[in-house]
């Protein structure tokens, strides 16, 4: 028989149905017993009076797998108003060792080490795999959004010939400490030579404007990062975008509200996790201008997480906006292929996308002519060679351009308010853990 | 004044407009110049007669990128039926270096070592860029026939701990020459620890049907191939589906048609692109059958390459279809996680897809079973301990299940009619490129 979901038994009612899936919980009384049994929709209590299933029943543990064929019967105190009696129980899979933690529990009451232990187990909790399917719908509603607006879909490499190439990314000034060149980057062994993961697909996204004009990625980056804090990864999901044909950075900001508000929506109605409104025009701020409303000294170079929780309360508070824009940010805190700001070229047509007082997105313009690059790299002492296999690119005539990259972990989690970003990825990857 | 594109000219005959994108082609004649300007939807004719105009595009070398604002005019010999008149031309990035090739002429006439150091320049010609296009709308289709089918897109570790996990692939069978323990595998400074990375995702996609019955992936494998051939990379894009709750290979089968199909319906719809019937049942033959058809003796253990493309006309004769399933292959040949022919355990419950000829997907039915798991490794005296992160999630109870995979470069190339997968790849990683 074929079988339906758990979420399809109620229009099955006095009908025999065949459901399977994990055993969530069994509760043996005296005279009956109850099962309730998961699968990807849900779950279905299946009532048990029939001595033979009972046995059965009684040998089996939690998380077996299993097919029932039996009643859909009325009963308005069953979760779905329907449940399952008089069935038939075939054990597809069964499971014969005590399991590290309770998956029925509102909460797993596991630590987060153990759970990721055990990511097999804990990521069939409710909570656990529900932030994945907000992972999944996110990343739908990117490509969605994007594609209506004729961006292509590009896969790039993940092996880089050279450290510097892949570390000077968005966000990160090649020789700061936590980002110089070669810091943060693994270092592979390609058929005898080195190599190195790539940070970010940067470079080939501005390299692949030249070809489709928008193009996006979703992709694994690789940061070796050495801190071992709540939102770090070693491996992280990277949504990016890059543009061409722009006036400057404030297009790739339109283009970023109108993506992260395709994303929240795709979010709210594949899976009914609240989310934020995202405002047609986001409010934003120059960097100088920051700085004064977070009480920060004028010459501070970057924003400290207070700054950023002062910045997103004011966009609270006068804007009603959980979103705000900080542009401008100064060009020695920026990449080299940062653009300036024209009209003052301390500063950068850049930004960062701040979400509840956090940064959520960075990006901005880029330089698009050759000469501006070597005089940038000149300008920071770095040299041009590492980077020849990028730059050559830029020979061949690049138009105004501009992108941006989400974090699709740090996305869901901020969505979702997951404190660790561990929680809303499947097997995660850190200075520590590298398995299951 | 916004700029449209190209095929949006004629749509405003007798207004002045703006077009952007690259010097495509420049043809100077004695009273009249001609300027093609390509942006990412095709190409537009400019007729410049102004001398100051005529100087300024004297000087610009092919691939400038440049904005033109003129008048839309009516010609039937001009490429859309229009042209661009009286222009104004800004220039907003000037080429002055000579190109390495030609891109105006039908084919691109470099070598493809040439095209493929100069990636950033050839992939603009419409023979590469069309391909990537296939590329995207392939990946499309994937992943819209799978969501209909309510799958969840998962992204998964390209970093695992174990060579012996790594090389584990379908289709690879361990201790084999060309892919077992540890062979094949780029290995990783992990925080000072070994690692590597992952041939595919086959094990956490496994796990992941624990969670969602239905998974499905789209993202990089590495393989470090030491074969310099037309059809290899060091890495490349899989098309990674697994589903639980099956009877067997068959329904794998019968899902990787519908698949195949959706595929190709996106291809043809977004590109134009002349793409194969998928038939709704696609003939099948059991590996035996499969050797008797192609004349091979009955104890080959695989096809070789002129049994597949016998089997491929045999179809087509006898069946009318560019697609034909081999099915059974011997369990020999075919990785420890592959569920026996129940009937007779000598062969198995997988499959390969052959299209024209050429094997393109290679899936089938997994043990699910935890003592299976250890059983099977037993058998091929393999120890259990590399796969411990991996088989312990089968003691959770996996219903049965099984999948497939597809390398979207192969199917590209296929699709259409490239001979070397690295004219489908944008940026191309084997034994000798790592750059650009």
């Amino acid at each position: 028989m074929q079988r339906i979901l758990s979420t399809e038994l109620a229009r099955h009612t006095g009908a025999t149905v065949t459901v399977a899936g994990w055993v969530h919980r069994r509760r043996l009384l005296k005279a009956v017993a109850f099962l309730i049994v998961r699968d990807a929709a849900g779950l279905t209590q299946v009532v048990v009076t029939e001595p033979e299933v009972r046995a059965q029943l009684e040998g089996l543990g939690e998380e077996s797998v299993v097919e029932l064929t039996g009643t859909v019967t009325a009963n308005p105190a069953a979760p779905a108003g329907v449940e399952l009696t008089a069935p038939v129980l075939r054990i597809l899979n069964a499971v014969d060792v005590p399991l590290a933690f309770d998956l029925h529990r509102p909460a797993l009451s596991a630590s987060l080490p153990t759970q990721l232990d055990h990511a097999a187990l804990s990521l069939r909790h409710p909570s656990r795999a529900g932030a994945l399917r907000v992972a999944a719908a996110a990343a739908a509603g990117f490509r969605y959004a994007l594609e209506q607006r004729r961006f292509v879909e590009i896969h790039t490499p993940k092996i880089v010939a050279s450290a510097s190439e892949s570390s000077v990314r968005s966000g990160v000034v090649a020789g700061r400490s936590d980002g110089g060149s070669g810091a943060n980057v693994f270092a592979l062994d390609y058929f005898g030579r080195p190599a190195f993961l790539a940070q970010s697909p940067q470079f080939y996204k501005q390299l692949m404007v030249g070809v489709f004009e928008r193009v996006y990625e979703v992709g694994p980056v690789f940061r070796a990062e050495p801190h071992d804090t709540a939102r770090h990864l070693a491996q992280y999901t990277s949504l990016d975008a890059e543009l061409g044909f722009i006036a400057d950075h404030r297009d790739v900001m339109a283009l970023l509200t109108e993506v992260v508000a395709g994303m929240t929506a795709t979010v709210a109605e594949r899976t009914g996790v609240a989310v934020p409104a995202v405002p047609a025009e986001i409010p934003a701020l120059h960097f100088a201008e920051a700085l004064r409303i977070a009480g920060a000294p004028a010459d501070e170079p970057d924003l400290a997480p207070a700054h950023e929780r002062a910045l997103g309360e004011w966009a609270l508070r006068e804007h009603g906006s959980e979103f705000v824009f900080v542009t401008g940010y100064p060009m020695r805190k920026r990449p080299f292929y940062t653009h300036p700001q024209p009209s003052d070229p301390v500063w950068s047509n850049s930004f960062d996308l701040l979400f509840r007082g956090l940064e959520l997105v960075t990006g901005g313009q880029r330089l698009h002519r050759y000469a501006d690059y070597e005089a940038a790299l000149a300008t920071r002492g770095e040299p041009v060679a590492p980077y020849r296999g990028y730059l050559d690119g830029f020979r061949y005539g690049m138009p105004p351009h501009g992108g941006f990259a989400i974090g699709l972990e740090r996305f869901v989690a901020r969505l979702t308010g997951a404190a660790n970003v561990r929680e809303v990825t499947a097997f995660p990857r850190d200075l520590h853990r590298v398995t299951p």
